[in-house]
């Protein structure tokens, strides 16, 4: 089973990710924990080349080409051959996260993605948590632990704004896979929901 | 006009590269002279990623994704704006060079190869050489000036006759835009046909 989780900067992704990845492992599941961009050792060498530098020295277009090409090594590397051997895969991020920046922050270049992701990914997560969070509050966390990889221009309220509704609107597109889970809540509380629903769906 | 330069290892695409452009700058033209991969500081960085290290830490397909996000910055930031500013480009290499190496040498990836093409590049050049050459020679030279980038399973003379043959067949399918120059001669001798011949198509 393929579990990823997706929603704006500072939703509590990663935190959640992990809890799960725990929650899971007690259960007695053989789970690999991962996050994209990156992932593979490969898929995190062009990681550093896309967020590391001039955030404009790729346009988007050349953006969605390197991101695409970083998941295609992880899936080879790690996604595709822990499922093969029957583990849980929880992702940090996957095709959604590309769906939303690359797609909708600079330009409409959805399309684009969509063909891409069909033409060299093809794979979707069985199950999908999308943290829905503030994006003032989400946006206050995330500049709290900006680091290199950070670009100013993904701080910004508006973008914050736009992003949540397009996770939102994400949901309701693919309903089949994704959960909205309402991040606006202590971390355990939040946990707790997000182990439930993931162990009803491992039956 | 677009002018690219292909054919196997070792066959003097570089070398008529710099000539034409020599030439046609003699003949009053402003020329930009490029090479692939790279071509930009962009698609640089993307080479070295590609062709250093281990030969087999990236996929075909992965491979694919990396040498198409080199080529759409390549376009982007140097050929589309000298092509614009009404200027002759002439490039060691382009896209008839992934639809070979990637296209054929790893698995039959051609259909990926163009469906990519199509997707995020678009333009085919307005004038190709195809520098046809000896297999034996190509390789012998090839070997000679083997630096770190080149990678030992390139040099094979079994993988030489089939590119030579590839080279040959995509002239066929591309008649319009492609000129299969006899490479087995002295570099002046085929450089006089190139410039020639080029010169013929500026008008």
């Amino acid at each position: 089973m393929f579990i990823t989780f997706e929603g704006i900067d500072g939703s509590g992704k990663s935190t959640q990710a992990r809890m799960l990845a725990e929650a899971l492992r007690g259960a007695g599941h053989d789970v690999v924990l991962t996050r994209e961009p990156g992932g593979s050792p490969g898929a995190e060498e062009i990681r550093r080349l896309v967020l590391e530098g001039d955030p404009d020295r790729w346009s988007a277009e050349t953006e969605i080409l390197l991101f695409t090409a970083a998941r295609r090594d992880h899936m080879e590397r790690v996604i595709e051959p822990a499922l093969a051997a029957g583990k849980v895969v929880v992702s940090d991020r996957f095709a959604d996260s590309t769906r939303m920046y690359q797609g909708l922050s600079r330009g409409d270049l959805r399309g684009l993605v969509d063909q891409l992701h069909r033409l060299m990914i093809g794979r979707e997560p069985d199950l999908t948590f999308i943290i829905d969070m503030d994006p003032e509050t989400g946006l206050a966390r995330a500049k709290g632990r900006m680091g290199r990889e950070e670009r100013f221009e993904d701080f910004g309220a508006d973008l914050q704004h736009r992003m949540r509704a397009g996770f939102l609107a994400l949901a309701d597109e693919f309903p089949a896979r994704c959960r909205v889970i309402d991040g606006n809540r202590p971390p355990d509380e939040v946990g707790r929901e997000v182990a439930a629903l993931a162990l009803a769906s491992l039956g």
